[in-house]
Parts: structure tokens; C-alpha cells; sequence
């Protein structure tokens, strides 16, 4: 179904003919003034979009081009995973300054290779030149029940997929100007969206789910909020990526894991589906708590503070 | 149906609990990890993504920080004008520079404006840092049979809403540091999105919608080459603002009037309902010539460069 219409001429045009070119099957229907999706009978529509900016989300030194793709394609894609929505389609909005216009193929290439690991398609965007390279990333998805942050119930448990802290771990050792293990880069550089583990974890009961790319305790306070709950998070149940302490575990951001509350979960069955930890770190309640999460380690409560936060300082 | 989900502690979170709050029934269902949206039953969904880039698009001394919010989602709902699809939602992802904090409430005051204009709502978006100041907005509507650019058939005419030459007149002034004439500023400033006007020319048989903010000969050569016809345009009757040239009024750019094939049209009946006006300036055809447009004067054809390219240079 990869129709496009013919475009006309130009030199903002060769850069998405070149795209397009290359994305060969992963890009459908492009060049209109809009792309057209067909949403399932039944489904609702989820969108999202997420903007991946240069020197506030990464820097130059630290990605390949390809990367830098991937990553910001991914981030955004996370976003479905945490409604428990199918992909549908995706739309880049990128701001190209001539410093890095040799790079746009690479940057396209892990574009396409973040939607093709989502089994969806790019159908639309934008191109612009700009100081600073900015990739504004649209994804569409559809459910017929929303996962929303705003369905957990006191009672139910709280589960976290992956381990936590890689990302962190790594950004450390770039702003220090050393070199990262390759295991840690690789959660920063190449992470993963969720989202079949996120339709899994739906089919079998979830109530409410969040990525945590603020930081464990940063998102689940947003869950809290959203669900009018309290949220009871162990530390010491927090599964850690490496040698990582698991307070910086719980603030590590760029992270794209989720965390769900639900019922009790087979994560045996889900670590043999995914090959990825599945991990129970608290529960919902109690019913008469004020919205908000309440962090243990050793059985007694802990301040935490943590959690990235664009307008901070 | 305005029913947002508490959002956690943090600045940025602060600064998004201000705008959702400034927006009031503007805005709906902002603060989970993707916005919910449900398109009518036997429609399709229609999507675009566009940015507005400082120093590219604008400058801050050219426009007031509302007028920068209004523009660029204008712009964006351009595209849905475009294809005749009537809006549903809109999404901005914002980068806002220190410097631009302080604005940020004007800006959303031009987004809530312009989203109002076109009788549908905010539903989400993303708050970044940055160099520079950059909108990404995404527009969500739908069609039951969208316009293309596509389906332009030997035999008709083309029409142009509007008068052409507005923003180009200003943007020369604002470019000589001279102050524009009031009105081509507001041309400039203040565009519409042409949205009813496209529902009624799709309703009255209206085949192929571009919107021409590349300027009118730049966008008719997307028509052509997406049509797989040659395009005759006519100069002399290309409607212009005020004492525009005819070459100026057909290469402005920034105009977000429409340029539409079809049948012939009661352009006194569009007047009347939109107080605006609607011109036959050429023809679809002849079905032998090569996809591209063929401009004359006088009777006769000229060479016609023109329109913008971001990537040119």
C-alpha cells in the first residue's frame, strides 16, 4: 500500500524524496497536505507526540545519527505502549540545521528502523531548517480499552518490566566525559518501546499504566495523581540494571519501561514471551491514603527526591 | 467533556497545569501518555504534523507571542482545510528557551484562539527546552472522502479562495525594517485556516484541494505532479491584495488560502456565506501535456520562478 503522490520539484523535496526513497515499504501514502489513517471498527484512536531536542536531550558525541532516530522515534512510541495501544501510524516533524543535513539518511534510517520494530509505518511529516536539531515525533495507535494512568485501584499490585538505571548509569559516565560500559550506552542509546508486552500485560487484567521516562517515583506520582490513589513502592523490590543503588534506579529517567497496576501476573510466563524481567515492586493503597507514593527500603520509609523535569532550576 | 488527569509535582508540570487551566473548555483529556480520540464512524482519519521555527518562520520582533501561537496552529489546520476534512483535535509540542518562558501564556492565548476559530480542542502536546522557539503542532480531523492533491481531471477549473500577496507585501517591509501597511500585516500575522470554505467546495464536487503556503505556482506544481495533469494558470486573473504585482500574488508564500480542481462553482453563493472571495484562475488540462503547471500572461505563456524552499541555498 505504499502509494505515494508524486511530488514537485524542489530542494526540501529531494530531502523527502530521498526519505521516502529510503524507507522504501516502512513510508506509505506521503506527500499530501495530511495523511490518511483508517482506525479500526470499534477502536478508539491514541496519539501522542514527544519532541527530542539537541543539548536538552542528547548531544552530537554522544549518538550516531541513527540513534538519534531511534531513540526519539521510540520515545514517542512508548507513549502507545503505556496506553496499551496497536501502532498505526507515525509522522516525524524534524528541524534540520545545515550542520547535520549530511546526516538526515542516518537519521532516517533509525526512523524507520524504530518503526519498523513497531510494526507500523511513517506516513506524513515535515522538514525545516533551525539552529538546533529537533525531531518532533507523532505516533497514532489504537485500542478498544485505553490503558489510561487513571485506573488503579487499591488492592492491586504495581509491576515494573525491565531493569532500571541503565540509561542513568550511562549519561553519567558521558557527562563525565568517560566512556560508558557498552550494556548501559546500549539502554540509553537503543532503547525499547513496550509495546506488545504492554497489550500482554492488558489482556491479562492491567488497570492503569505509565512509562517512566521522568523516573520511576516521578511517573508513578502522575499515576497517583491520575488514580486519586496512594501507590506503595518498595525499593528494594526495584529490579537494577547492573551495579546501579536502587535510589538511582527509581530517579533514573530515559527510561522506556513501564509501570502498571493489576492484578497478580504470571512473570514467568511473560519473561518467556519477552525475555525480560516482569517485576512486582509494590501495591495500590491503602484506600484511605492522600494521592501520592510512599517509598520504603528495609521495610521504613524514605524521603525521595528525583526525577528529571525540563523547567526545573 | 473537559476531564483532565491530575498531573504529578514538578515545573514543568506547573507550567502545563497553567496552560491546560488558561485553556479551559479549549482543552480535553490532557495528562496521560497519549490523548484519546474518537473518529465518526465511516470516516477516515485525517493527519498532519507542522512546525513553526524562530528565525525561519518568524522573528520575535515581527509578531506578538500570540500571534506566533495562532499562526503556526493555524498553519497546521491549513492542512486539514486542505483535504476537506472537518477538525477533531490538536496537539502542540512545544520548545520554549528561557528567554520565551515568560510568553509562554501569550503563545497558548494564540493557540487557544486558533484552535477555537476552528471549533475543536486541545487534546495534548509536549513542553521541551531549546535554543530557539519551535511549535510542532499536529492536527487530528476527518473526512468521509478526503480531497487529495491528487484528483485534479482534465476539463476542470482551478479555483483560489482569497486574494494572494498579503504576507509576501508584509514580510518585504518587515525584511527593509519598515512598518507593514496594517492590513498586509494582519495577512501576515493573522491568516485563516480556510476549513468551512474546503467542507463547502468538497460538498458542491470540488476533485483536488492544495493549500498554498509555499505560494500558489510552487503548490500548483505539487497538484500537477500528484494529478498526473498539466495545470494553465492564468495571471492575469490570479486575485491580488492590494497594489500586489501579479508574479508577487502568485509566488507569495505564507498564504493559507486554498487552491482547489473542480466543476464550476457559485462563486457569488461562496461570497455571500464567507465574505470571501473565490476566482477562477485557470484550467485543468490539456489531458496530452506533461504534469506541471503552465503560466500565461496576456495570452501568453512565461517562465515563472518562484515560492519557497527551505532546503534551497
Amino acid at each position: 500500500v505504499s502509494s505515494h503522490q508524486p511530488l514537485g520539484p524542489g530542494r526540501e523535496f529531494d530531502a523527502v524524496r530521498a526519505l521516502v526513497l529510503q524507507w522504501g515499504s516502512r513510508a506509505t501514502g506521503i506527500g499530501d497536505d495530511a495523511a490518511l489513517v483508517d482506525v479500526p471498527d470499534g477502536e478508539r484512536l491514541v496519539v501522542s507526540t514527544d519532541t527530542s531536542v539537541e543539548f536538552v536531550h542528547f548531544r552530537r558525541e554522544w549518538l550516531s545519527a541513527a540513534e538519534i532516530g531511534w531513540r526519539a522515534t521510540t520515545a514517542a512510541l512508548s507513549d502507545l505502549a503505556a496506553m496499551g495501544a496497536r501502532p498505526l501510524a507515525v509522522l516525524t516533524a524534524l528541524v534540520v540545521p545545515d550542520g547535520w543535513r549530511g546526516e538526515l539518511g542516518a537519521i532516517g534510517d533509525g526512523i524507520a528502523a524504530a518503526v519498523e520494530a513497531a510494526s507500523t509505518h511513517i506516513v506524513g511529516g515535515d522538514l525545516s531548517t533551525g539552529s538546533e536539531l529537533s525531531l518532533c515525533v507523532t505516533v497514532l495507535g489504537s485500542s478498544k480499552s485505553p490503558l489510561t494512568r487513571g485506573g488503579a485501584r487499591p488492592g492491586e499490585s504495581l509491576w515494573v518490566t525491565g531493569a532500571l538505571g541503565g540509561p542513568a548509569t550511562a549519561l553519567r559516565s558521558l557527562l563525565d566525559g568517560t566512556t560508558p560500559a557498552a550494556a548501559a550506552r546500549g539502554r540509553f542509546a537503543h532503547p525499547s518501546a513496550r509495546v506488545r508486552e504492554a497489550l500482554w500485560l492488558a489482556a491479562r487484567g492491567a488497570t492503569a499504566a505509565i512509562d517512566i521516562s521522568d523516573g520511576l517515583i516521578a511517573d508513578a506520582r502522575h499515576m497517583a495523581a491520575a488514580s486519586g490513589v496512594a501507590l506503595a513502592v518498595s525499593l528494594d523490590n526495584v529490579p537494577r540494571f547492573g551495579e546501579c543503588n536502587p535510589a538511582d534506579a527509581a530517579s533514573s529517567g530515559e527510561e522506556y519501561e513501564l509501570l502498571i497496576a493489576g492484578p497478580g501476573m504470571d512473570c514467568v510466563a511473560f519473561t518467556r514471551e519477552f525475555g525480560l524481567a516482569l517485576t512486582r515492586i509494590g501495591e495500590v493503597g491503602p484506600a484511605e491514603g492522600a494521592p501520592g507514593v510512599i517509598v520504603t527500603s528495609g521495610g521504613a520509609r524514605v524521603e525521595f527526591t528525583g526525577g528529571y523535569d525540563h523547567f526545573s532550576a
